[in-house]
């Protein structure tokens, strides 16, 4: 066992490794191992864990499985059982490697929440425990995605929660670094699904990263880049499998380099969210009500000429026709199959050459809509054109630019 | 005079003062006596220069008193004259204090641009010259808004020229601060002319001044924060007569208050842009031609189911007009008297709540149009509800929040 107390020249890592990552005995084994590696090259790990993919469904299926409407509090105290038994087993194996090692819950570990059961934001993080336990030379396994109410309730965080959890231990840890472990190598100019040839970036900014996670990119949850921005934590994006350098999200200063046009505006990434439904939903006193109630399940939200559109994924049709239907609000219109693209870049969106050449290159593509702002140029067209305009403006802007 | 050599713990400080901070020969010989205090407490100063205010529109009224479509080229050469002027006059300035100060144009300090007259973009920054001038202990001047092209073509950098030049010498010269002196104490949550109680912002972000210098805030050019932000220059806003301390432009960290909601998301500011025209347009072969050459004009520019709607200052109404005419282009819709309100803050545009609780706020004003994105929520409406709506929406959602 390692000294009792941190050095001052001891870098704090928290690391967050997703269901997937953390998928079945051989993944956790895997992990370990190289944990252990880390470990005993001197850093101080925090390790926050997510469930094992899939036992999120299973217990959600077994409530639903007995009541139709189960409560949110005890759904939570349901719930969180998830990570209890993701981050037990992480101890064991790493006490198997002959790591100290010890696990605490989102309670334990300190992360006050408000009350709102499912869906609680981070008040405070009072994480003292976690501070006495690396004090000791331990590893400590602290389970993401929940919390703890003031009155003692238990919580969860919502979508994006393990992440949130995360980048919230570590800036009250002051940790040198937040490591986001998922199953790919990292945040890519494109989706390697959509793309030929998608690079791997090494740095992004976090005000664009925010912007590409809100609009479609899924390695990283924005809520926890929000959080990292507000709070100066710098973030890492890397694979579970390999440990591998991935993509560092920090306000890296670009070198004056000799080559570059230094007002150049350049395109870093291209993100998409497809399958979307559109309600075209007279403005009424019931907006705020909607937008409130429907927090899960709009994906954006406009208000145009006296009507209110709201875009939602298609999976959750039925979910929000019902929550129409009980309200007595008849959509004027309701419009499936569609997709938003971002082009993403600092200034892009108000360099009106740039907008010109995108709206020349994607004029064949029957774009509904354009919308641009600082860092962004937002495309709404038909789903069926979505792989083919990604791939083109990904050729022309990021591909042919270097 | 001072130390042959820049010493190695001494602040490299970018000073740019703008046309109405040196608008006469007293607001010269003032900011030149307080510039002398700050000399000689060592720091090595560049200051970055306008023209004096009005002579700008002094020279293209005798310009175009002369031709009614003067040459780019031509027309720089004049404007370029004006901030020779104001630079060798600081120089004059300082010299009877008793500093040695020495002034250098455009082309002397090494603003590369490209040949686009008019409206230059920076390509690179060779300030070679004004860091040998530092260290012989000479305070250098230089005049903004002006470059050269690689062919010795003089060039001026088009709007927001100066404060780009500015921040563009701070990126070369490593410069520890680049300060924008200008004729308010800084930046406000609002227009002090619209708001009764407006608070000095300490700080903002980068990417949040950006949103608002986009979106109707004055006190700084966004291609310079956008230069700022891409070359992590810090800057400043403060006031050239106080030379108080003003509003600093960096990433602050906030600190883990005990007391905060960490996950709140807060209203930093409000922008407006007021007194707009929207023309609608049909999506044709000609817009990327318009969106170009309408370079200067356009405020915003959307398209939107088959058609292009571009916001353009009143001021430019007979230009605009004039170009669509000259190209058989009828708009289907003119519309005058319309101005943009944006909320700016981290997150805001993602939060179903709060968005729910502006749409509620601002019912009675005749909101035409709502968009939100990371930072932002953005509501159009007419004109004649802009102050109330800014100071209701102000009231709300930033003072009462303290």
């Amino acid at each position: 066992m390692r000294n009792l107390e941190i050095k001052k020249d001891m870098a704090i890592i928290v690391k967050k490794f997703g269901g997937t990552s953390i998928g079945n005995i051989d993944l956790i084994r895997n992990i370990a191992h190289k944990l252990a590696c880390e470990y005993h090259k001197g850093d101080a790990l925090v390790l926050v864990v997510s469930a094992m993919a899939k036992t999120t469904d299973y217990l959600f299926n077994l409530a639903y499985g007995i009541s139709q409407h189960p409560s949110r509090r005890e759904l939570d105290m349901l719930l969180t059982a998830g990570e209890r038994i993701s981050m037990s087993l992480l101890s064991l194996a790493l006490m198997e490697e002959g790591i100290p090692s010890i696990s605490f819950t989102g309670s334990q570990s300190g992360i006050i929440t408000d009350e709102k059961h499912g869906n609680a934001q981070i008040l405070k993080v009072s994480a003292f425990r976690i501070q006495e336990e690396l004090n000791k030379g331990k590893v400590v396994i602290v389970a993401g995605f929940q919390g703890v109410s003031i009155s003692k309730e238990i919580t969860t965080l919502g979508r994006g929660g393990s992440d949130t959890s995360a980048v919230a231990l570590a800036c009250y840890l002051g940790a040198d670094k937040c490591e986001i472990y998922t199953d790919v190598d990292g945040v890519y100019t494109a989706d390697p699904k959509l793309v030929a040839n998608p690079q791997l970036l090494k740095y992004i900014s976090p005000e664009l990263m925010l912007t590409l996670c809100y609009n479609g990119s899924k390695v990283l949850h924005p809520r926890a880049v929000e959080f990292a921005i507000k709070y100066g934590v710098e973030v890492e994006v890397k694979s579970s499998f390999t440990f591998a350098p991935g993509s560092l999200i920090t306000r890296i200063k670009i070198p004056n380099n000799e080559e570059d046009k230094m007002e150049e505006r350049k395109v870093t990434a291209i993100s998409y969210k497809d399958k979307l439904i559109r309600y075209i939903i007279p403005v009424s006193e019931q907006v705020s009500d909607m937008l409130t109630l429907c927090n899960y399940e709009i994906y954006k939200s406009f208000i145009n000429a006296g009507f209110l559109e709201l875009f939602v994924e298609t999976k959750y049709e039925t979910e929000v026709d019902y929550f129409l239907q009980d309200r007595g609000i008849e959509p004027k219109n309701k419009e499936s199959n569609l997709a938003f693209v971002n082009l993403v870049g600092l200034g892009l969106g108000h360099d009106p050459a740039f907008l010109a050449s995108v709206i020349e290159n994607s004029k064949n593509y029957n774009i509904l809509r354009s919308y641009n702002n600082e860092q962004s140029i937002e495309l709404l067209l038909p789903n069926n054109h979505l792989s083919e305009v990604v791939q083109k403006l990904h050729t022309i802007y990021i591909e042919e630019k270097q």
